[in-house]
Order: structure tokens, then C-alpha cells, then sequence
């Protein structure tokens, strides 16, 4: 794979989501909306997979964490206490004459020098080459105005770096003129709606840019009815929003994506550095669980000065991302500061008391926060593969792959009759599917060549390929009788067992 | 039960699931915000648990049922093209003064009648005795305008009813005063928000209102992708919003709640009745296969007068919830009008082209769209019991039980020491826990007397429970060694078993 440019591979794996119904275009038939993905009858199975491998193993493996599922609109002072509605805002610049909106941080900016004169400014959005597009349209600039003299190299700045009397000297990349770009303002990346009759200030509410509120909301109702005792954590997979200006790289950063989150409380008095670094091998471990490989994992930590005031640490799981190392599992160590703001916003006290210790106090917590869209993202992308398979004929032919760990695959065994034009076979097959249905997710399939359709979920990523031939129906004898070929979708090595053995086989393989 | 009135059989749902952690209010600590709803360890289960059944009874044990997940936020065309934008709106009566919104067939109002001779308006909102408070409004109106001769009987008429100049007459049910209220207009129940950088008419999304036209929209990816074969469906599970004007009775009408729906495409030569017919009774099966007893179900065939122009028919399975007989399951015959609305407005051809007939056309489609929510709900209600148990020393006390079907039952098993001041019954319990736990959700209690934790147990609805004993530890011997105790939730009676035929047991009762 290593001869794939990192836009090739992306192409490919975007291609195969299409083809093969992993995932769509929202709303692709009127033209699509930009940020939303739907997700076909496999991808549907394979998120499925990855949340129910989380549930379980975060969940209900565990003495110490319990679910939870709060609403998607909460009340708005929610994201008052939280910092939300005032502080997670993106600075953002309005063009006054084309109405568009730019993020301070992608528009780009850099002055005309010509014989060490600035004779004005030229601007640009983020892309893979705005120096290069700042450079040529200095170049412009100084034809057009006519300028003699040597034009220096442009020096590209972003725009929250725009001194004021700059400002109205900037054209807007939408009109080219100057004049029409306001200083970049705060902008709320929360989706914003109204709920119930009037439709005015007291009515607006949002929809939740995080699940993790609910947890801090809802801790006391958990502590109070759920028998839990710190150190514990409250889980809970669902969606979010948020209003990203420039969504990106495919699900990896979209509008509507679903989350997973635990908020794992622990005592103040408490080694929180500890429990953060059991919380990130305890995620690296569940990475690889699901078929990402550890070789394509890393580590970084926040710096101490990016951090938020009340954060002790945070450290991101990165996985290599075609379009490059990307963030994909946050562990975060947030104190006890957002207990103590919902205490402060409700006036209820947010405290756990310890029975033993006879003391009361603000628990601290341990953030894991993944998207299900991201992993989603992560595994295909670990997944994919292309190599050499013999067709019918024994002549090699390439096919394409997708290595899932079997845990995760969305269908986990597919069931063929050698022919589909004798009944026996069929008969035989749709006998063997009954018997694994009830167990597993499996898939029958009686249409065209053995060989193709053996490819076909090679290409869905299918890791057991059960095939009933005539040995199966005693015609070689009662030795072979009963018996089917089970195939490696990795090795595509065949093994020949019985059929009685065959869930227990599967079974042990996959979990 | 059949003594509690129905107001105080509602309680003590609402009051077990508050206790319980299965439903909180949202938002509680702020206030709540109305209409929506969390749900806490238990109750995100038992959603859980519902959900699984579902997706594994409608889609994964079926050939002919594929599985999708389409976004929460579609492109704002699909919405017109459904209905919803322009048709879906349900009258509304602002009163100018108060700014309140009030549904038109929610208002009541009627003419105080004195002799014979109209003498004004009395309105009241609707409630359990909307005739008694108008009734008694007249009587005031009579006595306070000190009017003379004999009263008649009020009339209630809903707001819809009103002519127009009645209007400007009725009092507004906010101030009792005539004049503010507007004539009925229409009002989306959508929510409404805004995606993108710029916040106009152009950026306006909706959230879905129902999951089912991302089922539609989505129709020819499936095609194309999914090797689907007609008759076969497309389901769907995922939240959904209405902005309801009167949230109420618990979960049963929310703002934000969660859909499960499946769109069964059909030939437009089929015969629809016959898959109406099939889709009713597999979603009767499958309310009593989770716990719901038949007896508390019944249909309710819509009149044809009231259906869309383009239904063929439509049916619900009503429960009896304790306010009333009400829709648990809807299962409309929608013809082919869906997917023709989307061809129609955007111009991409939704047909299924039969390979067999060599025939194109638009296939019509049934669709059984019901609510977790609901479900949870009737389940509830359905499981609730009191009855006596014995205590520790034999004498019967009253007990709250829940007797979910054991599939759906938040807990599988709860496995006890019999005492937790004993390492070896603590060891040995911990040791079952970890037996059962890769396959059954479990919960471990050492917590106070044995009756109590069975007590506690059966209140959450968990069927079984395991006791390890003196004797598991060979205590009475050899023969006794290493077998527990396991309790029926529903008999109390209590087996004796070995630990190692414990799972096989248990799953054999729970699929």
C-alpha cells in the first residue's frame, strides 16, 4: 500500500463506503449538506458493532461505570455553567458586502512590499498552497498597480494576528476589494433552535455540542438511586453538534457526529495522574480490540500553557490518519471544575459523601471522550488492504480487502450453497444460516461463482466464508457427510469441519 | 392493582423509575426543561435492551430487512417534499398580550347563554373537566355582570370552530380578557436551526421529525449498494424531535424521543393488505416476545375520512396505558407517495428496476414506525406488580416487583455471598460474577441482609438471582460443593444448582 499517495488511499477508501453501503452523502439527492453523513446497511451494522464492543467492555464488564443517556437539548444554563455559550466560541470574520463568514485562523493575509514600501494587501483562505496563492497574487497586485521596484516574499499571517488599522485594508477573499472584513468576532459553534410555543430569548436552546454535560448534570440523580461509590464512571454514547465552518476529511470532522464518552469520578484526594494514565492504556488497549493496530498509535500531550485553567492534563491518542496523525481519543483531566460550575449555576451542591471517611466533598474527573465517526474512520482505514487472491481458474488477480478484527465486522460469516441451481445445496445452506443466526450476523448468498462471491465479502470484510459443496450432502460418503469448507477471509486457507461444530468454531474466533 | 386509580398507579411508576435511576427529569438540578427526559443506568439498559431486541428481531435475523442510519439534520428540501414544511402544521392561537401560544383544539371555549340570548364568551384550556371549569366560568361571568334570568348549559367548542367573529370576543385563557387572542394559524412543529457560517433563510435546517425519510431518501443508495431484492425493508433506529406544545404523561409525548422505524418496499402490483396485514401481526408478536401482555393491546383501523389522500390504510396497536387505550404501534400503507414526492422534488428517479418482469417502477411501501420511548413505557406500566414476600424470618411483607420478560430485563442476574464479612463467599461470588459476566449484564451485592438485596433486586425486575452459600463451599459435603442457589424472581422459589450448568440455565430462560 505503500506506493499510495495519502489522496489515492482516502479516494479508495471513500470509493468502497460508497459501493459497498458503508457510507453516504447526506441527503445526497438534493445535492447533499455539507457536514452530515447517513450510513448504509453495513456501515449501520459496523457502529453498531463499535458501540455495542464499548458498552460492553466500558460498561457492563465493569462494577465501577453505569450508562446513562440524557437528552440531546438540555437546558440552555446548562451551557452557561459549562462555558459554552460564553467561552467556546471561534473567532470569526464577516464580509460585509458578500455576507460569507471565514474563521479568523483560515483566512490569510500578508501586505505587498515593494522596495521595502507596503502598497497595500493581498489574502487568501487556508489551503495546501496559500503561500504560493499570497505570492502570485502580490504579483498580480503589483502588475495591476503598476508598481516598479522589487516585490519582497509575502509573509503570510492569519487574521486574528490583523492589527486594527490593518484591517479595512484586507480584501476579502469572496469580492477581491478591501473594506468589507470586520474584526474577527466571537461565533458560537453550537447548533441553536427554540422549543415550545414562543419562539424569543427565553425559548432558545441548543443542541449539545458534547455528551459529557449530561453526566455532571445528572451526577447527584446517579449518585443518589445508583449504588455507585468512588471511584466510578457514567457512560453514555450518543450524538452531538457543533457548527463547524470547514467540515473535513471525510466523517473525521462532520456537523452531526456521535460521541462516547465516560466521566470517570474519583476522590480529591485522589492520584488523579494515576487514573489518567490508566484511562489512556485502557483505551489504547480497546483500540486495538477492534483491529487498530498499536503501531499506528501515539501520544501527545497538551502543553501545560495551552491547557484550560482547571485542566491537571490532557493527552490525545492519535492514530495515522492518511491525511496525517489526527486526534482521536481524548483523555482529559478536568479537577472538580465542572461539578463545582454546575454547583455554582444551580445552587445545588454537587457533592459525593464518603461513608467510611465520613467526608464530604467535589469528586474530580477523568475524561475519555472518542466519536464513534472517528474510530469508524480509523478502522476502515486499518482495515483496507489490497493483495493477490487465485480466481477459479488459479490465475491471480488482485482484490481488495478489509482486514476487520472479527469482533467488529458487520457480517461475521456468509453462507454459500456450491450451486444455487440445486436444491439440496440450497436447502442444506439456508439449514446452516438458521443454525448461526441466532448467534451471529451472517449473510447468505447463492449468487453467481464461488470466487466471486467469496471476493464480494472479502471486499465487506466478512472474516468466515461457510461453503455448503456435495461432500456436505454424504456424495463422497458418510465421512464428509454434514461436514462444510470454512474459509479464512485473511489466510484464504479452507478448513473442512463439521457442521455441529461450526457455532462454537465461529464463536471462539470472534469474541 | 385493580385498586389504584389510575392517577396513583402512574406514581408509583413514576416515582420506582425516579428511585431507581431508570427515569430522571432533564435538566432536573436547573429545573428541568419540559419534554424531555434522561434516563439513568437502569433505564439506559433497559433502551438498550429494547433496542437490541428490535434491530435483532427486524433486521439481523431477516433476509429481507437492511439496517441504515441517516442524520438527525437532512437537507431542508427533504421536508418539503415530505409534507412537513407546508402541511404539517398544526393550528396555533397566539394571544397577543401574554405572548402565550396555545394549540386551537386544545382551547375551549363556549358562549354564556342567559335567557335565551348570548351575553358573552368564557374559554378554558383542555384538562380532565374543560365542561366543569367553563361551566363554572359562565356562572361567574353571569354573577359578576349581575345579569338577570336563567343560564343554559355551556357548550364547549374547540378554538378551530370559532367564526370569525367570535374571535375578537373570546377571552384569551392567559388574562381573561376578550380581544388578544389572533385567529387559529399555522405553526411547524419542527425545530428549527440554523447550519453554516451565515444565520439567514438560506442556512435554515430542520431536525427530523420522524426517521422515516431518511429511509426514502436514501432509497436508491440502498439499491444500488445494499443487494436488496423486493419485497425487503429498510429500518432505522434514532432520535427524533417535535416542538409539542403540551409534553405529558411521562415519556409517553416528549419534544426529543427515539423512533424505531422500518419502510417495507413492496411491488406496486402486490397486495398491500396482505403486508399490512403481516407487519401488524409481526409487531403484535413482537410487543408480547418483550413482555407485553396480549390481552392489553388492540388495533384501531383510522377511518378512511381521516386519512392522507395517498394512505391506503392505516392501523395502530393501542396499549392500555393507565391514562387510556393509546397508540403504541403505527402501521401505515403509505402507496408510493414518499418516494414519488422525492423523485417529483428532486428530479432523481426513485425506481426499482425487476430483473425477472424486465418492469421498472416506484415501489409502495408499508411502514410500522413505533418509539422506544413508548415501548419503555408500556413495558413499564405492563411489568409493575405488588405483592407479598416473606421476610427474613418468614413473615410476608409487601414487595414492588418488576416482571420484565427476562430478555429485556435491565439485569440478567444479581449474584449474592450470603455474607460479605466471609473471604472465601465473597471470593467464590466474585469468581460466578466473573463466570457469567462475558455474557450476561450481571450485578454483584453484598450489601446488607440477603431478603433485602433480593427485595432490591426484584424491584428492578432482575429474574434471577444467585446465592453462593456455605454450601457451595462443601460445607455439607462434597455433594453440595460448588453449586448455588438461584431465586426466581416471579415464584421466589429457589433452585439449587452447580455453577457449572449455572449459564447454560440461565441462558436457556433469557433468549
Amino acid at each position: 500500500m505503500s506506493e499510495l499517495t495519502e489522496n489515492a488511499f482516502m479516494e479508495k477508501i471513500v470509493s468502497l463506503c460508497k459501493r459497498r453501503g458503508f457510507i453516504f452523502q447526506s441527503s445526497e439527492i438534493y445535492g447533499g449538506i455539507n457536514g452530515f453523513w447517513d450510513f448504509g446497511p453495513l456501515g449501520a451494522e459496523l457502529r453498531k458493532n463499535i458501540r455495542d464492543c464499548w458498552w460492553n467492555d466500558m460498561v457492563r464488564s465493569r462494577d465501577d461505570v453505569v450508562g446513562l443517556e440524557s437528552a440531546i437539548i438540555m437546558h440552555p444554563k446548562v451551557w452557561e455553567a459549562s462555558g459554552h455559550v460564553a467561552g467556546f466560541n471561534d473567532p470569526m470574520v464577516d464580509c460585509k458586502v458578500s455576507k460569507q463568514r471565514f474563521r479568523a485562523d483560515q483566512l490569510f493575509f500578508a501586505a505587498v512590499i515593494v522596495d521595502g514600501k507596503a502598497a497595500g494587501y493581498v489574502s487568501a483562505l487556508e489551503s495546501e498552497k496559500t503561500a504560493e496563492e499570497l505570492q502570485e497574487k502580490a504579483e498580480t497586485f503589483k502588475r495591476k498597480k503598476a508598481l516598479a521596484g522589487k516585490l519582497e516574499p509575502v509573509q503570510a499571517r492569519d487574521f486574528t494576528q490583523a492589527k486594527p488599522d490593518e484591517i479595512p485594508l484586507i480584501p476579502s477573499p469572496a469580492t477581491g476589494e478591501a473594506g468589507s472584513l470586520t474584526a474577527p468576532r466571537a461565533f458560537n459553534m453550537m447548533l441553536q433552535t427554540w422549543v415550545g410555543a414562543l419562539r424569543d430569548e427565553s425559548s432558545i436552546a441548543y443542541l449539545r455540542p458534547e455528551t459529557a454535560q449530561g453526566m455532571f448534570v445528572d451526577f447527584k440523580a446517579v449518585v443518589d438511586t445508583g449504588r455507585v461509590k468512588i471511584p466510578f464512571g457514567v457512560a453514555q454514547i450518543g450524538k452531538s453538534f457543533r457548527n463547524e465552518i470547514t467540515p473535513r476529511n471525510f466523517i473525521f470532522r462532520s456537523r452531526e457526529f456521535e460521541q462516547m464518552e465516560m466521566e470517570y469520578f474519583i476522590s480529591d484526594e485522589d492520584d488523579w495522574a494515576k487514573w489518567h494514565r490508566y484511562w489512556i492504556d485502557w483505551c489504547r488497549n480497546w483500540l486495538v480490540s477492534v483491529g487498530i493496530p498499536a503501531a499506528k498509535l501515539s501520544e501527545y500531550n497538551h502543553p501545560r500553557e495551552k491547557l484550560s485553567h482547571y485542566s491537571k492534563g490532557t493527552t490525545d491518542i492519535m492514530f495515522q490518519f492518511p491525511f496525517g496523525a489526527q486526534e482521536l481519543w481524548g483523555i482529559a483531566a478536568r479537577g472538580n471544575y465542572d461539578l463545582s460550575q454546575h454547583a455554582k449555576f444551580s445552587g445545588v451542591a454537587m457533592e459525593y459523601f464518603d461513608d467510611a471517611a465520613r467526608r464530604r466533598f467535589v469528586p474530580h474527573v477523568v475524561e475519555p471522550a472518542v466519536g464513534v465517526d472517528r474510530i469508524m474512520l480509523a478502522i476502515l482505514c486499518s482495515a483496507y488492504a489490497e493483495d493477490e487472491a487465485p480466481d477459479e481458474k488459479g490465475k491471480m488477480e488482485s482484490r481488495v480487502v478489509l482486514r476487520f478484527a472479527p469482533r467488529i465486522a458487520p457480517v461475521k460469516a456468509a453462507i454459500f450453497p456450491l450451486l444455487k441451481n440445486k436444491p439440496e445445496l440450497v436447502a442444506k445452506a439456508k439449514e446452516v444460516r438458521d443454525l448461526l443466526r441466532p448467534h451471529l450476523n451472517v449473510f447468505y448468498d447463492e449468487a453467481g461463482a464461488i470466487g466471486r462471491r467469496y471476493r464480494r465479502q472479502d471486499e465487506i470484510g466478512t472474516p468466515f466464508g461457510v461453503t455448503v459443496d456435495f461432500d456436505t450432502l454424504g456424495e463422497k460418503g458418510d465421512e464428509l457427510r454434514d461436514t462444510v469448507t470454512v474459509r479464512d477471509r485473511d489466510t484464504m486457507k479452507q478448513e473442512r469441519m463439521k457442521i455441529s461444530k461450526l457455532l462454537e468454531f465461529l464463536l471462539s474466533k470472534i469474541h
